[in-house]
């Protein structure tokens, strides 16, 4: 139970108050986030003007979804008015497109051109996450005319430590830190020591592929371009930070066969949890009726040596675990671009030979037990079994993400638990032939 | 095939060079990944002096090690003096004591002076990844006087971006941004535009608190203080990410039942690809021996009705798919704090009511077909035991992170693999107690 529970359990709203004031602003989202949405509408109304600004802005946009619902009209107003264009892109991205269209109408004109102008953007992509006010300095300026103008006109855009440098048709031509501009005699021209090297992304790339680039090169902002490569925004690295959080998370829920949360553990109804649950769960077990099949067609084996059933959850979780070790690593591998496509022979060719070593090595160990406590020509199936399972999960665990993004479809939904699945069914065909085979069934 | 592999087999050095001119640093970085450690060497060795140095500072630690094996005592000086402080402490801490007292010696006094620093604090600690070179203000100095100040003094700090605000002793008092401070008036002084409410780490505390923070309150850098409040560093936001992907790639990891791998996919050789994983294989299918005694127990009753084996594979399935759901979404729940031990009560509650839901829901599903395939009494064997196991793995799969994480170990660790292979017994002894009760065995 979160102290915010109890004081709001009590109805304590002296001691609510109290509480805010002594707190920082993560702390203060970090407990709202422990309350479900009721309890949070009532505690959001309760913090001070300011703070509840700031505490809006530090929130992920699904919990500022929910919140706004609960919100008065005029409240709400408020706090769209200030979030930054592309933090309110992403909030509105969330809402239901008619509580989106009303949000927007009740902007200041300044405010609803710029939001309109990311919004024009694909979902998903680089130009929607960026932010439409920069300062953009010219190759002839010096840096004391370039200082100035940041003076003037920075105050409203949302980073002014990457500065990038254009032509008169706003062509991208360089970028200069305000480290180095500060750094710089007042009359070097901008041209001089301007980086000509720029890492930018075109306005509709992949919003994940500029947070990578912004990761890999360790930029505070990359610029954002149009096809013509005319600078339309910057994107900065708070933004990748969030948005390669948020895959994380993606990965991971998927990773573990569900869809993800889209909003903090606690804070989740009971139904929600298991919505987000229930379709992976009914994909898998219609997947895993494929076993009973197979188990079916070999009844007769299993009915004239009923020790063969005793390591039929052995098998299929040895052969799931291999598959899911394969699949996880090259998942992640294809995520941060270390293998591509391309690779594929490679890869195959890598991980059954990774495959047939480990199967060995567990063929190796299973022998002696099982010869000593059931049958030396059990034994000799199960290491068989395990070697040649061990061998086509890796196989498979690899080869089916790599095929799932040729495919065009996230690797991250082939990941472990449909690779576990389908190598179950495979696994105990082998199991059975090479049974059949070894005993004479 | 990579275009770097085909140009070092044919021995084509003018081709490589000329690609090595026409590509970028990350481009560069990316391709190199994808080399094993002998080619990795010869093609850095042909890299123009420069662009070596930049490609090195580019690259993750662990590969950074890999790469200084092969390379003369001399190049290694030179790449390692050019290092920032907590890069070069990062790739110190890859390699072996030995290598890493020897390059120790090899640095000028000063960089020596400032790794040493570093050192001092313990492995994991933010003070080993912070950089020891910031500039800190007064809080009485005008803001002329504060950019002069950061004009005369800035090009050795790592970033300049979040300037601390100390008093005499150096205790921090506040921090101001180079915006902030550029934006400002001349004659303001800094304590007037300071802010007062910091967000700091303690130099003992684990970096990726540190981390966090940083992503979460959406911050350049952070000040880095010791036990009394003193400034010793500042943590910047690079430092950051890498962590948290680094983090990031462990979790992912472990949920695949390995290890990290530590270098990238195409680099690493197949016998450190199974060495990785072999570890991991055993521990699961040694517990995997664990539902072979069951079974063995409940021989009878599966000989009696060897119709009961055919459900085992989805019935276990189906135990570690909701095992791994619940365990996946506390494990992450956990790491991005939304989640303490103190809510074990209220995540258990709510586990077994979603556990109780989604069995429901597959009992329901399983009644009627197999009735109609098989016998109305193994659908009532089966629907029990799927309701009854759903429950019990999303409260094993809740509870084993939670009760980790108190016990100080990493809860990833108990993650997806572990739980669906203690799941299967408890799974398969469920079944074969209610087998035995509705079909009389």
């Amino acid at each position: 139970m979160s102290i915010l529970n109890q004081y709001l359990d009590e109805k304590d709203w002296h001691k609510l108050q109290a509480w805010f004031a002594e707190n920082d602003t993560l702390e203060i989202v970090n407990e709202l986030y422990r309350l479900n949405p009721a309890d949070l509408a009532i505690a959001f109304r309760l913090l001070p003007k300011d703070l509840a600004l700031e505490v809006f802005e530090s929130m992920d946009p699904p919990q500022q979804g929910n919140l706004i619902s609960s919100l008065r009209d005029v409240q709400i107003r408020e706090l769209i008015e200030e979030l930054d264009p592309d933090d309110r892109v992403r909030l509105i991205d969330e809402l239901p497109a008619k509580v989106a269209r009303e949000l927007l109408e009740g902007l200041s004109p300044q405010e609803r051109k710029l939001t309109s102008i990311l919004l024009g953007f694909p979902d998903q992509s680089a130009g929607r996450v960026m932010s439409p006010e920069f300062v953009a300095l010219k190759q002839t300026m010096t840096a004391a005319r370039a200082l100035d103008k940041v003076r003037r006109t920075g105050r409203d855009a949302e980073s002014i430590y990457m500065l990038p440098v254009t032509d008169d048709s706003l062509i991208l031509l360089g970028v200069i830190s305000l480290r180095d501009l500060v750094l710089a005699k007042s009359d070097t021209i901008i041209g001089d020591i301007m980086t000509t090297e720029v890492y930018s992304i075109r306005v509709d790339k992949d919003r994940e592929e500029a947070a990578r680039l912004v990761q890999e090169a360790d930029l505070i902002a990359i610029p954002v371009v149009d096809m013509e490569g005319r600078l339309v925004g910057i994107f900065t690295f708070d933004d990748a930070m969030e948005i390669l959080e948020r895959e994380h998370t993606e990965d991971i829920a998927l990773g573990g066969a569900s869809r993800p949360l889209e909003m903090p553990y606690l804070s989740a109804s009971v139904r929600h949890l298991a919505r987000t649950r229930a379709l992976w769960l009914l994909v898998l077990i219609l997947a895993a009726t494929l076993s009973i099949n197979v188990l079916n067609y070999f009844e007769d084996s299993l009915e004239a040596v009923v020790t063969l059933a005793l390591f039929i959850p052995l098998l299929i979780d040895t052969g799931g675990n291999v598959g899911a070790q394969s699949s996880t690593l090259i998942v992640r591998a294809m995520a941060v671009d270390e293998v591509r496509f391309s690779d594929l022979p490679r890869v195959l060719f890598r991980e059954i030979q990774v495959g047939t070593l480990l199967g060995a090595m567990l063929a190796a160990i299973a022998m002696i037990p099982v010869s000593l406590f059931f049958d030396p020509r059990v034994a000799i199936v199960l290491s068989l079994s395990l070697l040649t399972i061990c061998l086509l999960a890796a196989a498979t665990g690899s080869l089916l993400p790599m095929a799932a993004k040729r495919a065009g479809v996230d690797p991250a939904v082939v990941s472990a638990p449909i690779i576990t699945t389908l190598v179950d069914s495979l696994g105990l065909i082998i199991y059975f032939l090479i049974a059949n085979a070894v005993l004479g069934l």
